[in-house]
């Protein structure tokens, strides 16, 4: 360490309204906050003038964990209950305000892939197993958990999907799958072409509550979406319901229900990933 | 009264960051607070489903008057020193933050007549008096107590210009004049019609602190300015300096700049304000 007393970060996100856009902190054992960019640039402007001193009134609380649970529901598989797909979003939400696009609408795109698959009267051939994953923002326990108790069984888990970019119009997907599934994929996200979404591109990174699987062989997949917005709303006070487009969010519910359907009920899985390429 | 306990207002403005947009209450006696139009949408959509109660924690006070003082500044005229025209903004603003472009902007536009007039070795024939009101945000004790110290002789006042709504580009400008000086006005705004602030536009307010200046027949002109994200900002914690485009600030000085040495150069004075038309 080099001596600092506190860590203050500039804000991320494209908002111009004063808005401090917070975060986990550095973990280096200093306090830490998030100032907002037209504070950071007032700061800046002021240390070229001389030495600046600043007094921080920090709050915050580390309150002991209490026990909380993922949210699990399987629609059974017709011919191969034992074989799963997970179509998920994460069911807590940064403190400041409701997380509506951060991760509500996650999970609300996640129960939509169930309800479209009951409306159309459709039974995959495997399990579709829809998770609102708990505990992402502060260390991911839910999902770690997850995998801790299905290790054994991450060979029956063929494909696992996540949305955690909010609910803007989506483009397709991202994803760590073996290559050779492309041809596949391509054939699948060809449905969505009069929504716009048939991009299928190779990630290291596809969802925070998912991307432990891939080293399982686990193909996982994120949805890409249009987060030009994002940043301006995520971990903010305003992440409101409001932020959401309802033909946005359909969208992003047909998308995760085609894929989703698609690796559930396609008469061979998905060939295991092999890691990021 | 019907028995209302307190006021909410929501929000005005086209921002959508859970920001409060501040203002005066309605002054009849109840508590009264600005909500951001996210908890506006929300309080209503609560309200459809039943009694709403809430509990209000509202700490602003009001505090005694102190004294204040308008800052006036008078670049001399050279025949006719006792005439005047006012370049002005205000001084004082919104207590939540800096109020750059409300109105730090204007009183640095009006500042910059008498700058860009020192520069260009400019001396009018009637005085040039810049003004930053103090006070417009509270009742306007500045511009009042100005008026009533100069009433007797309002007759030597031959224009008044304020900037209050920030410092977009400008178009022009916004006036109580008698009709027959359009004629005059065309020509001395023909000048700017590089910067496309051409417009000359007859109105029933100009300026909250030089507003009523025009009963006396002083000829009141506010500058039109391309406002559409103003009230975005106007009276909330984001109307910091950041917020102003350097061009469209020195624009702004421009169009005040000519306008006011105009009204204080030309041969005869325009004719006294009838009043708005």
């Amino acid at each position: 360490m080099l001596g600092a007393a506190a860590a203050l970060v500039r804000s991320v996100g494209g908002a111009d309204y004063r808005l401090p856009h917070t975060g986990a902190g550095a973990g280096v054992g200093i306090p830490a906050a998030a100032v907002t960019a037209e504070d950071a640039d007032l700061i800046a402007h002021l240390t070229q003038q001389g030495p600046v001193a600043m007094r921080l009134v920090l709050t915050p609380q580390t309150l002991p964990d209490v026990l909380s649970h993922n949210v699990i529901a399987d629609l059974k598989g017709s011919e191969h209950p034992e074989q799963v797909v997970i179509v998920s979003g994460h069911l807590d939400s940064w403190d400041l305000r409701t997380g509506a696009i951060d991760d509500a609408a996650g999970v609300a795109v996640a129960m939509q892939v169930a309800h479209l698959c009951k409306l159309l009267g459709l039974i995959p051939r495997r399990t579709l197993r829809v998770v609102a994953w708990m505990n992402e923002e502060n260390g991911s326990a839910g999902s770690r958990r997850y995998l801790g108790e299905y290790e054994a069984s991450m060979r029956d888990h063929v494909g696992a999907i996540e949305s955690d970019l909010g609910a803007g119009h989506p483009l397709g997907f991202i994803g760590i799958f073996n290559p050779s599934a492309r041809a596949s994929l391509r054939q699948i996200t060809s449905v969505l072409a009069p929504i716009g979404a048939t991009i299928v591109e190779a990630t290291e990174y596809a969802g925070a509550d998912i991307n432990a699987m891939a080293r399982h062989g686990v193909p996982v997949f994120g949805l890409m979406q249009d987060e030009r917005t994002y940043f301006n709303y995520h971990h903010t006070a305003a992440d409101t319901l409001d932020k959401i487009v309802p033909q946005e969010l359909a969208e992003n519910a047909a998308v995760m229900a085609v894929l989703g359907f698609a690796l559930a009920d396609m008469p061979q899985p998905l060939p295991r990933s092999t890691g990021p390429q």
